[in-house]
């Protein structure tokens, strides 16, 4: 019974907190690969606060600006959680990201690390609610 | 009592946990300084990760290495914290970090935030565990 072993080394000590938050960091993917802005300002609290080198912080408010602005911009970006933790209703991943971007068919790849911070909400579902981007 | 009012107002909010994780920024800081290198270790948890932009992300042995190897860099940081919230054994802060650093008699400006989550450890003392470092 190999595969039943396997899964069971991948999953089978992951909790149920876990595996939802890794739903969710999965949906924002896709969500963001598809151009699907709602569901990604779905999956943030409404305090979130975003950091990124160079700027001054922004929330949820900005982002959606941002991403509408971008508009067309070609996205293929790939995740791998490096670190997962749970702490009661907070939770810290760190994540590698790579990201693909393409402008007028010219390609460029960008990758590095995020530390965010995730909260369990009134409704029960996690929610980003802090984000460090170092993808450079 | 103007001056008693002025006092709640900025620690009365503040409980203990707060009170020493500020306690910990600050000693960091001054040890920092002062080239004290030993004492910024010991605010550190042995599995502390670091990460920044454009690099793997690093450990205690690493930074201990790299701050041996700048050696006599003068550095002039103020840190204000933005935010901090106590979830149990964990914390996290957002700082705002401006330094000056003067190599040869040139001054250079460096400013931005970081993310870091702090731990309560077995013998009672907050120590740094995570760090997202966006200063540039």
């Amino acid at each position: 019974m190999e595969h039943d072993e396997g899964w069971l080394q991948l999953y089978g000590g992951m909790t149920e907190d876990e595996r939802k938050i890794r739903d969710v960091v999965n949906t924002w993917m896709e969500a963001s690969a598809n151009g699907d802005l709602d569901t990604v300002l779905s999956l943030m609290a409404d305090d979130i606060v975003f950091s990124v080198p160079g700027r001054e912080p922004f929330g949820k408010t900005e982002f959606a600006e941002m991403s509408r602005a971008m508009g067309d911009v070609g996205m293929d970006a790939k995740t791998e959680i490096v670190e997962l933790q749970v702490l009661g209703d907070w939770a810290f991943i760190r994540n590698h990201i790579s990201v693909s971007i393409t402008v007028d068919g010219q390609t460029s790849e960008r990758s590095g690390y995020t530390l965010s911070l995730l909260r369990r909400e009134k409704d029960g579902r996690w929610r980003f609610a802090r984000d460090a981007n170092l993808v450079t």
